[in-house]
């Protein structure tokens, strides 16, 4: 099931993807179930936004992937590492991602994003799974400038609008097998693969619960391989997860 | 004004302290203003808990100290640094520090910490002081060995119960001249100084500004010297900041 969030005249509702149409809930899904009020918007007719407001954790993976499979072969998995991005940098889809004053160097990276549906503590790898409301789509924007300047991750990448989310949640996406491919005006510059990552997405639920207590609508992005491209005003960036969908976000200077 | 949150009897509410009393009100002050239920209930009868619920973020300040007078003098201030703590860290007064079973060597740091009132996206110093609700105490609570492992602040500072906060905020608190005493099981061992920070409040609060959209509930801790200290089971920790009160937490093992 496709759960959209969005707004049309003057209504801001979550829904069910149908084909062309999307089935209106009474609430948010992921409290409040899968009642629906009765209307049908045309899909054609909405402005998405993104689908999941997170309340309290937007976690992202970092150095996640292996660089090919003669690395993953030869190096050890180590310890995930993670940052945290703050809820003010979700953006939705088509939205504009805003290049800081402060950075002169603003890369994308296109990533599956997890999204925790149930509170979860110290979750063995086995059960991490119950936690997982869904999965969408989601843009690690990075102002590389500033991350080496800080040595630490959090500025860099905490930017408003750095963290477009969407278009989509996908309820039974099969995590096990998913490719994400990233594009500047077309053009692919990136793809990451489930094969290639350190930790599985369930590893990841677990080892962050082991840190803290994961909350419905919180959001793990899974990172992405090292082949993060800048972008510069003018730029579309447009990620694409196939069986979730494609996220689209022009680039604006300030 | 000293503005308390509590639990009493199964009530949950903010209050104003006065004397020995709080003078119940209607709602979160932040939000809904100073009017009163009419109740007032003894300061000894309630357990007072973090007196805001950070709905977005909590900001850490990093290396915000200078040593001492010679280093202040010699030294650049340099950009300041920040990371950021999720809110599932924060814990109130009274409440234990837990310790993780992944570290080996908690440390813990007493800070002045704003509390932020309005929204501010890029505000100037001049401006800064108009987005402040008040002050309050933080513990900036930090697993050593695991900072030291991964290079970034962000696991060693994000577990559950790493940010107690209170006990009140005052909003009337002048942040030019705080000093802070942090002390565990009553012998001090860090004191910092609004004199010797590398960045005044105002500074701080403008620079983050610049980087994201405070909102109302966020945080900001100002940091503290480098002289933290490492917590057992059993220890209680008191950070004292004159004029706010002291936060007191024990430590427990997991």
């Amino acid at each position: 099931m496709k759960i959209a969030r969005f707004s049309v005249d003057g209504l801001i509702a979550f829904g069910i993807i149908d084909d062309d149409e999307i089935v209106v809930l009474k609430g948010d899904p992921m409290f409040a179930g899968y009642d629906t009020t009765g209307q049908r918007v045309a899909l054609r007719d909405v402005k998405l936004l993104a689908p999941v407001i997170p309340r309290s954790k937007i976690v992202g993976m970092a150095w996640s992937y292996f660089a090919d499979e003669a690395e993953q072969a030869a190096a050890a998995h180590g310890e995930p590492q993670f940052f945290l991005k703050p809820n003010t940098s979700v953006v939705g889809p088509g939205d504009a991602i805003v290049l800081p004053v402060s950075s002169a160097n603003v890369h994308v990276e296109g990533e599956l994003a997890i999204v925790i549906g149930k509170i979860a503590k110290n979750v063995s790898v086995a059960d991490a799974e119950d936690a997982i409301f869904g999965f969408t789509i989601a843009n690690d924007v990075t102002a590389r400038d500033l991350l080496e300047r800080d040595g630490q991750l959090t500025r860099a990448k905490s930017f408003d609008s750095f963290c477009p989310l969407g278009p989509v949640i996908d309820t039974e996406y099969d995590w096990t097998a998913f490719t994400v491919e990233s594009r500047i005006n077309g053009k692919a510059f990136q793809k990451g693969t489930a094969a290639l990552l350190k930790h599985t997405v369930a590893e990841m639920i677990s080892f962050v619960s082991s840190v803290f207590t994961l909350l419905p609508g919180d959001v793990i992005l899974t990172g992405a391989p090292d082949r993060s491209a800048s972008v510069v005003h003018g730029d579309t960036v447009q990620i694409e997860v196939p069986g979730i969908g494609v996220l689209s976000n022009p680039v604006h200077r300030a």
